[in-house]
């Protein structure tokens, strides 16, 4: 069912310096920041040969990922995204397997333009997985 | 200077049940546990299209992990693995940079038989990095 890991996205205090690093001392190809307002992040994606990085930091009052930061002040690991081809397929068999899906359980559409769903962490490893349509 | 994501390596409190869900409820390629004793883990592989999960279990008395699990009792992701040529130079960019290697700065020889370092978590943006030389 699940494809090619999409990304890895990475919480981070400063976006500037952070790209920076992955830019200047890994030598990564690391893309402008783009708002995404509603997301509530500004993200700068990583593109790594096989897959990408997404650096995410908050923007404007109501982030999502806001808490995560207080919690983890020098950032870190937020979530990992796996390719789905049929989501609703995907969402119903792992509610069938007792997995809980975050919000109101419809996809939303992503950062990508394409439908996503969160799964709970406590059901994933302690992983907040996002689920994409490819 | 970096090239692909090996792998995500996520520690887990139970590596049947996880691997169990991997397999059957997300229908991921899912490789028999691996006993890694020298690192003090139990490993699976996990094969995506493009890379690789790594669920990793405390094995042994001193396991790396341990303390990471008792602070994450659900489990939860521990380290990214990103490729390099060759690891030394990698390392003394790094260390030029003021990023700090954990241990003795010296690479050691990983769970895939190949020279691996450690970078300080909070040098890169919370997260633990591995550099595998490939």
């Amino acid at each position: 069912m699940i494809g090619n890991l999409n990304h890895v996205a990475i919480a981070v205090p400063d976006l500037e310096a952070a790209a920076a690093q992955y830019r200047d001392t890994l030598g990564a190809k690391v893309n402008p920041p783009q708002a995404e307002p509603d997301h509530g992040v500004t993200v700068v994606f990583i593109e790594l040969p096989n897959t990408k990085i997404e650096l995410l930091h908050p923007l404007g009052n109501d982030s999502p990922i806001q808490g995560f930061l207080d919690k983890n002040p020098s950032g870190g690991i937020h979530h990992i995204c796996y390719e789905v081809e049929d989501i609703l397929a995907a969402r119903d068999t792992l509610i069938a397997s007792g997995a809980r899906v975050l919000g109101t359980g419809e996809p939303k559409i992503g950062a990508h333009g394409k439908p996503v769903l969160f799964l709970h962490p406590k059901d994933f490893t302690g992983t907040l997985v996002e689920l994409e349509q490819v």
